[in-house]
């Protein structure tokens, strides 16, 4: 068990978005979670209460803004807010898992960017820093004018991965989408494997055309991607693997969402194991063949850190991507 | 049947919460609800399309954030960010219920200011003006920045009740507890009627120490608040009121959300008919003795006025309250 | 005597408007007072001279914005200027009577926000946070963004009554407006005592209508407001209590600015004592049954506590009102 | 006289440090003044009423910030609070004469830079753009992001100067310190005369040991200074100038401030005229010896070109200064 | 030939990174370039003469930030705050280039995110509006708040291409990096063909090991980037797709840059033609094989439609990405 | 030899501008320069890499905004941007030379302001405080919110002459140009000396007809300025004082830039002398009568001041000049 941690001026709450994660970081970093209440009104308006001072301390507050998405970014709103208000000395927002993350861009005439809004509401409300976990997309960090440190799954996956060993010649990993290729290729350079690609000749919505770019006969497959969310992507990727001559699929996903008939698809579908990290407290039903890593200690270590002031880029025990210039 | 409005440079559009003022809003205007749709994704998150052209044009918003006002707040936010960076010329929201708004205090130490928080995040969100009906507290107005016309549903609530008959000394306008008093007073200035005030001895949440302050004898109860939510505070208040001798009893409210139980708190209290406009979209069950009075005449004439750089002031005809200096 | 507060990175600076307090407060926390002097031109312009160094300490900057408030004001903006550009780490600017708070909501059309207003100016003038003493409207803590810590009057004056024996049954604590209800709640709350409110059938403005609403008839009537200006308000309810049977009056109010006639008004008025506290230094003649109430303790005791990042909210020994959901 | 000016979306209001002027550019621009009224309360607060609707109006607000001064910023500051609110198109704030333009640097340690709070204040308060006249720093167009348009008075002191024959080699221009230079050059270059300096061989404040840098012997001399206030610059330098021979003594400045015993120090200074423009309306004693110079035409000019989107350049008929590179 | 646009509420003004493209705009236009001077001091201080009126005029500055970048952005920075201080009604940066933008996520601790740091300069110097072409990462519009209108060049190139007869399955679109997949999948789109990638197994920095994912034996590849800077990319990506059995190759990139060797290294690759837009005016030596294609109609059109408030979008005559979720 | 500096939440970082500089101030204050390393990219753009820990750190960032002035700026911005989001406690520039400050008014119409807008991207960049040396003009400091300290040079100019027995009233201080008066009074104040200008009868473009006012016949006379850019001003000064009798000439600025042919145009002026600080590291040729003199020891005590809370004014050995008032 882990020391309790001396240092009074730093305070971990949590809210209600995914409290047994709240709770694993808690107890690897030696800090309680602060006591506070939240509760929701008949008119679905919600109440924060703080129960205990947090005048002139570092306040962490943990939240992944999962689903429901709306209502976890207004508690986690108001809770920096009344932090504010109580003097807290710096509000930092924990969130192992960014909602919104992928509207990140204007892809269509008139569209918003919620990432960036959501970005901009967290920074008005009175965030001082944001600690995540392998958002959707790096550029997201630049929607911040403050700093904000992303902690990476790659590596976390790779020890998995490696320890079943799972790497070489003989695995192939694989991006499910074109759009995922960077997070084929990290996973890649950590297991010394190469990559393929599951290409859409139309837009991915109609799903019926997608081919593999790469060679995946007679290897493991590892598909890889950051959102598992309806299990569809997951599930039409291993069928075409599978059409594709690989020996064995695997599947990881940063965040785990589940939501609707994911269970039940990836359960028809021909993967060995889904893993992912506690990154989200789902409630919808898992698939039979979930596997779980901890993102916890990860996160507890980064806290310590930075209220240590001492640097997090250890924690990136990753050859970074080239510079492209 | 009213005649298209001519002027092209201004736009309303409609999100979810109340689609029937907002039709009503359209009607009375002559300016037709522009095309957009909104849809939450699996994971909860919201999606805004807008499908015509807003390039340069005066966009009003209608949204009621009303339960789930969560939901309701972040379709709000998106809506806007999407119209600000599709260049729309200003943004307007029009808002007939400004949920959050009784959070408008640190009523108990570490307390947020939410009404304050959601003023803050609509005006960063790009919000240029707001249009609202009887606000909480008046002060609310002073949360923001820009213009806001606060449209006041008093008058309409006296028209209503003159109609009937209901003035003068022998009704009494009450407000069902201490902090409403400023709303019974304008009332009863427009019906030239006594005013009493039902106060509590202890805190409101204890309801059995509830006393009538003033005379009710023999008198026709209007009793008059803003919010109707659960139905717990006219319920009580009608039972007080009718143990003091008043003969018939009324209620009225700006903004009927009638939570949970309230219909049926509402049904068995001695109140005669329970008066509400129609800003709140409410789908739980209603009370027996419901009416509604709708304001979407007085919303669509203020945004003919706030376009055509008319005074909205001539909409307040109510004598206002004494400079208190 | 107080011991003198070891803690050297803490700077008490008093302003021109209320030395007296100022001095109170340094004796009370053991801080002495800044050197420091203002001039004003012959032109009006003033002129601030910090004559110790501030770099890198957090200041306290007592001020009242009480009458000539513009001086008052621009005084302490200037002064506020002057400290964070000589890099003192934070300002606080404590306030025991906040000026302009009463134009918080635009009562007529095209009326300013002057509250929200002068909260602009002070947070753009580079003000860290405020403490306060029994603001007008609550709300106005929203008019901020930074924390404000309002501390309340009325545990003060319940002790002072209660000291006298007054509480119960026999007093009854009457709101001199039918706006001070809230006030006039908790300090019945603080005696156990029932309450009365004088009420204006029409605009406050005219005088001659007023009434009381609830029982006064052989009870000691205590009257209390929050800002005693004119001495319009408490001197016409003494009257209208009086006539309502009322067998002796007292009056208390947090600020006393005693403008113009006030002394006289109040000396003609059945009222056997006229208590304030020491929070505004009026120039203007006093009424004979003056009784002063030091507000110093309580502020430096806050200060003390802010700046050793406790807990304020001890001080409000004070059971706070109901949530109104 | 002036046509009325057609366009009704512009509407100039007058605050109430000189009314004068504001009649006369009233007059000047065919744009009457708009009904408004502003009081001040016994407490020393202001109060201001627009009487008539500004909604989608330019409004341009004229107020020197002259004694006193803090009233002055006040009054101006809460009459932009209030047209912002009410929906003004736009404010733009002309200033004839912009009070504590001298505050501008701090000249000793933990000085404000006063110049620029009131800057921030104007801003912050809701101003959109400026017009002043003659500012004492031209930096001081820098302290704002907005646009300023800064008149110069030096064109109107040439013509009436040249008109009485006054320019060629037998007039010297004076700055009588040595801060001032500009001016005089400036003032040079349009009547082809030479300029000469008064010098303090220590701190201003000690006046005893003036002395001019220049030739002034035979000569008539032209003093020109941006603001008179106690009127000792100039009549310190009058006698130093008389001193070193010069024939006749005029003395000019863009403000007259005249304070305390000004009247009286230059009534029994040698100097032949003292001319000012109407930038001040002082209440103080004037010198026998005053010329006025209406800067109104010039102002409503401006305005009418700003608000036809018209260069405003062609007022400053002026050959600026080099370029210091 | 062209008409002269009408409207004289619009002004274009041309710097100096790309005075072609502006010329050819202004010709598309009908709007004439403004008159302006810049000259750089022999300090290298940049001096920017803006020599006609822009008061209340819509202004659009076309600058491309290319080398020297750090010039070119100062001297558009500049420009900005002359037009903003000389009251322009907007103003609008149209950016053929936006230089820094490959800086748009922290790749290793400690790296600014400069593409967010030139987006904020930006917009604090006064921009309203941006109009880009061809962002590095599409994300980079959520960097701004303001609006952003990011023109597409690959409709441009699949016309070029098509009318070469080069579409359908003998033709390979190829991405010679992997994070470009999404920009070769864009164009694939059109021309109805399949995709290549070029994967490096290590760092690209390492250029000895990359390889073809997918299929370019007996095809005619074209390879597609965004930004053609060194020529490396493109020459190495050229002779792995001549070793994977391509017969022809073709080189597309909507930014030339050509840094350095770039031509050289061209020259020598098996690359038929070298297509690039006229967003970069480059002074380095260009390869042989260039083929340049005008954006200048398209950013016209755009400004046309921006200025009359039409929507830019049937300008992006293109079916847009998939949805992610 | 200075003892290492304790502190380690301290560090020193030098740019590219003035390493020299950079160095001595290490040196002087025993705070090692941190590591880190900026390239150029062929395009132009710079890259920054921070090759340590800066979390939680005081940093202070070394940097002459001198030629390449534009390339130095966007470098240090770059590097604020970098500290910030990794997590820098505070980030101070420390400027000795402050490039683009004569830009500081609209000195013709439609001119920038170009040192507010760099005083505003370094603001927004993120710097939390300015180190400067002998700012052109003193009104520069109100172009930031932010504290700025201004050290001076004359204190260290007038020890050096003094060393020389150059004091008294043989010798005459020189303002070369009319608007340098101040910085020649301030320095004739150490010396008691008189003091004499150098006036251009048109623009100080025309040099022509530069004339002295003042009495130099039979002194040694000392030219003095901020900023010794072409040397024309010298060159020309020197010319008319020694025509105007001066014995001897020396001629002293604050920042030597020594462009173009300011050297040989030096070389060949009757100057004994060419004194500037080390502030700028000018690449260009030097002319044979230069003297530095270090202003490296005055910036190091001052970083130490700063950081260790003390007051910085006492290195103003400096009897400020007046209040204008």
């Amino acid at each position: 068990m882990v020391q309790p941690y001396g240092d009074k001026q730093i305070k971990l709450f949590s809210l209600n978005s995914n409290r047994a994660i709240a709770e694993k970081i808690a107890e690897a970093s030696g800090i309680p979670l602060g006591k506070m209440t939240t509760r929701q009104f008949s008119d679905g308006e919600i109440q924060v209460n703080i129960e205990e001072s947090v005048r002139g301390v570092d306040v962490y507050i943990i939240q992944s803004t999962s689903y429901p998405v709306n209502n976890h970014l207004w508690e986690l709103l108001i809770m920096v807010d009344a932090c504010k208000r109580a003097s807290a000395h710096s509000v930092t927002v924990v969130m192992p898992y960014f909602g919104y993350a992928r509207q990140d861009r204007t892809a269509a005439p008139r569209e918003p960017i919620t990432a960036k809004l959501v970005a901009n509401m967290l920074v008005k409300a009175g965030v001082d820093r944001v600690l995540s976990l392998d958002l959707h997309a790096v550029q997201v960090q630049g929607f911040f004018d403050i700093p904000v440190d992303n902690l990476f799954t790659v590596p976390l996956f790779a020890e998995h991965y490696m320890e079943k060993g799972l790497c070489g010649e003989d695995v192939v990993i694989v991006s499910p989408k074109n759009s995922g290729i960077k997070r084929a290729r990290s996973l890649a350079e950590y297991l010394n494997s190469p990559i393929a690609i599951i290409d859409y000749a139309q837009d991915d919505a109609d799903r019926s055309e997608g081919y593999i770019i790469g060679d995946v006969a007679g290897k493991t497959a590892i598909l890889i991607d950051d959102i598992l969310n309806t299990g569809r992507t997951f599930s039409e990727a291993a069928r075409i693997v599978q059409e594709g001559g690989a020996t064995e699929i695997y599947a990881v996903a940063s965040h785990g969402l589940f939501a609707g008939t994911a269970a039940e698809l990836l359960d028809q579908a021909p993967i060995k194991e889904v893993l992912v990290t506690d990154s989200v407290a789902s409630k919808e039903q898992l698939p039979k063949a979930i596997a779980f890593i901890t993102a916890s200690e990860l996160i507890a270590d980064a806290i310590i850190r930075i209220h240590e002031r001492r640097p997090v880029s250890p924690l990136f025990n990753f050859t970074h991507p080239n510079n492209e210039h």
